[in-house]
């Protein structure tokens, strides 16, 4: 008898320049900057210096041609570091893609993997 | 303007004891196998050493608690390596568990992601 099984997948988007251009450390980088209004706070939630933060947001909106952030400045907490519409609809899109992978992935295993696990008994 | 975008994705299977029980390369594995009738034309096949391949097979045969493969001894070539039924069993599994990644992908990237593209012009 051995251990139970897991599916695992890794998602992403490249271009012929950028291997990585977009994926999962993206995408959650995006969430939480439009969570916390805040760089800064996104960086600190995921665990990941503003450097890389930065960097990250700067490929993505590179290799996507596109801005995926904006800075508002002034008002009592000294100014906050906003989604675009267009982050939002990127954040939104590559959420619903990724869900939809997810799904699949654990529809496909349960429907072509399991039965070979129960077989080997 | 930027480079067009492509969806890219990598699918495994994982115990908690083993991260990579199973996956594209151990497939690929198995299915040159199939095809070869031999380990060895499989690892030339696929640019690996013997040694990682034999020890490739071990690795899924333990993890998942099957055989994969047999020897057969004798006959005009020396004998050969098929795959067991179980073996066959397994690559045909993955291979369907893959396809219908591969379709989703494919599919949910079309309708979340490609309009996003389009809207940056």
């Amino acid at each position: 008898m051995t251990e139970k099984l897991y599916p695992r997948f890794k998602l992403w988007l490249s271009t012929d320049d950028s291997e990585g251009a977009f994926g999962d450390g993206k995408w959650r980088l995006l969430e939480s900057i439009g969570r916390n209004g805040s760089l800064s706070a996104a960086a600190t939630e995921l665990g990941i210096s503003y450097r890389k933060a930065w960097g990250d947001i700067r490929k993505a909106e590179r290799s996507l041609g596109v801005s995926l952030i904006e800075k508002h400045r002034g008002g009592s907490g000294g100014g906050e570091t906003l989604l675009t519409e267009t982050g939002k609809a990127w954040a939104q899109g590559y959420s619903s893609l990724r869900s939809e992978v997810e799904k699949t992935v654990s529809i496909a295993f349960e429907r072509h993997i399991v039965h070979l696990e129960r077989s080997k008994d």
